[in-house]
């Protein structure tokens, strides 16, 4: 949550005289995003994010991500659209940084949801798996279970430090969820990052979703696993059934889950808080000093991981709904 | 430069509903000012600035601050308008702290200003001081010659640290500005922060002036100078008398000096320079562990001593125009 890179006003204008988005009004350093610069931009032209990235994001990535938000936008979907300058370039470079322009999209984050909020992130999810469909570039997910072992071979050393038994804890769900990860499923373009920071409400409508810079090919069930992970726990690691079972018939309403993946949601649910805890935990070890940025605390997922390990039906996530379990 | 207190959707959504500014659209938490948190805002009512007063401003200057810019705004000036709630109260309280909503001024801080950046803002200047001839309240300017002493107590021991005889430097002109620092000199509401951050610009228009929170009564030749050592400067310390002099001629157009002022000119630059070394010396030996913002570098101001020890008469600022030195 910081700006990396200041950008003055000599150096904005020059790089807005390649849009066609008119002339600079107003531009000021926003807190948000952990990996990149963001700018809330206004021209005559409208308004606008202008981003910079920083070297988290992969330069060979940016097409995708850039691509994709295009696609997902121009099927109606309520995300970020990349703003293309005169020689039909979206991607630019500002600073010595590549840099973009999107679209500003209305709406709050919601810190605590409710079940509504829930179902109607459930459809939005559908929506844009839907959206997706016919988008034609792929981008594996380079943090799906391949990458977990060598993730926890960076913490291993450390991990007790953070809690005692921890390295035990994920070296066991680490060889079930190898052993057991499901392969076949539906598949197509998932967000895989669909916390409440990236999903906008104005009052209680869901207004958008942002931030694309995880977006890959996996398994649709996968996403909702994420979502179920981000969504319906408390901090402490308590499971509200009512609000997993809003975001499952929310996302059904649009896309109903075929019997394979309803059967593997307690894997991919495990799985998904594996990930969160594993990234989390890496960067909890390796906060370099003088950081802007607090890195999350990963015991959330190791809590998290506690109720997922009893768990051996998707029922017990409100699948078919509260009353089924 | 960071956002210090993180205000949730649903602690906004609660302040606002004691305004009539219409409901939240979005809101940003914004990388500006170095002594507030700051949030761009925009609602069905409008866009706004929403500030949430960190320790470094006093409660009890708010008052101050707040009736200056409705009392500025009022008689046109183009500066923050604060909004008050429907019980007719502008300052309010937000996640335990003083808080308040401003109106939004569109605009762009001038990195590096010109010849014409300096007539806009010698004429602005002069448009605050007449447009607060009438204001009510007074604050004393408790960064003025007084405080020097005490500052200069707190940095003394560690000055030569920073730079080699600094300590000395600082000792002979403090004698040289207690000695002689003027009096009676026209007086009002100065602003007293006036650096290029604090001034807007739409293309090469003035569009106007934010960040009143050091603003009090005294000297409008001061208010000049500190312009003249914040704005006609390189970092380096050379000074650009044709810069100087647009802006001295600038703010004569509006309001000419009087005899006083222009032989104080050279002294109130020095004493303004001094002030900014002393405060700037202070945070740079105080930063504290962990800080999120990176302090302003005090040799500047002492590279720009260099100058105005130099300087006998307001000419050699530009006064009367370029040619006449």
């Amino acid at each position: 949550m910081a700006v990396y890179t200041e950008v003055s006003d000599a150096a904005l204008t020059a790089f807005l005289a390649a849009y066609d988005i008119g002339t600079l009004l107003s531009y000021k350093g926003i807190a948000e995003g952990v990996e990149n610069t963001n700018y809330f931009l206004h021209t005559t032209g409208g308004t606008f994010i202008l981003t910079l990235y920083e070297k988290r994001v992969r330069a060979d990535d940016l097409p995708f991500f850039l691509n994709l938000m295009e696609h997902l936008a121009a099927r109606g979907l309520a995300c970020p659209q990349p703003i293309r300058d005169r020689a039909g370039i979206a991607l630019g470079e500002l600073c010595g940084k590549p840099a973009v322009i999107v679209t500003f999209l209305e709406g709050v984050s919601v810190k605590r949801p409710g079940i509504d909020h829930c179902r109607a992130l459930g459809g939005a999810l559908a929506g844009l798996h839907a959206a997706g469909a016919d988008f034609g570039m792929r981008r594996a997910n380079n943090l799906s279970v391949e990458a977990w072992e060598p993730l926890f071979h960076l913490a291993e050393p450390e991990a007790d430090r953070v809690s005692p038994g921890l390295g035990e804890r994920i070296a066991g769900d680490l060889a079930i969820l190898e052993a057991g990860w499901p392969s076949g499923l539906p598949s197509g373009v998932i967000h895989a990052d669909l916390f409440t920071d990236n999903v906008f409400f104005i009052g209680d409508d869901l207004s958008g979703l942002i931030d694309f810079y995880f977006a890959c090919t996996d398994a649709f069930a996968y996403d909702l696993a994420i979502c179920l992970n981000a969504w319906c726990f408390d901090a402490d690691g308590t499971f509200h059934r009512e609000m997993g079972a809003a975001l499952i018939a929310g996302y059904e309403a649009v896309r109903p889950l075929t019997p394979a993946e309803v059967e593997a949601l307690p894997i991919l649910c495990r799985g998904a808080a594996l990930r969160f805890l594993l990234t989390r935990l890496v960067d909890w070890l390796n906060v370099p000093p003088g950081a802007l940025v607090q890195p999350k605390d990963p015991l959330e997922y190791d809590r998290r991981l506690t109720f997922h390990r009893s768990i051996t039906h998707a029922r017990d996530y409100g699948w078919g709904g509260v009353a089924s379990a």
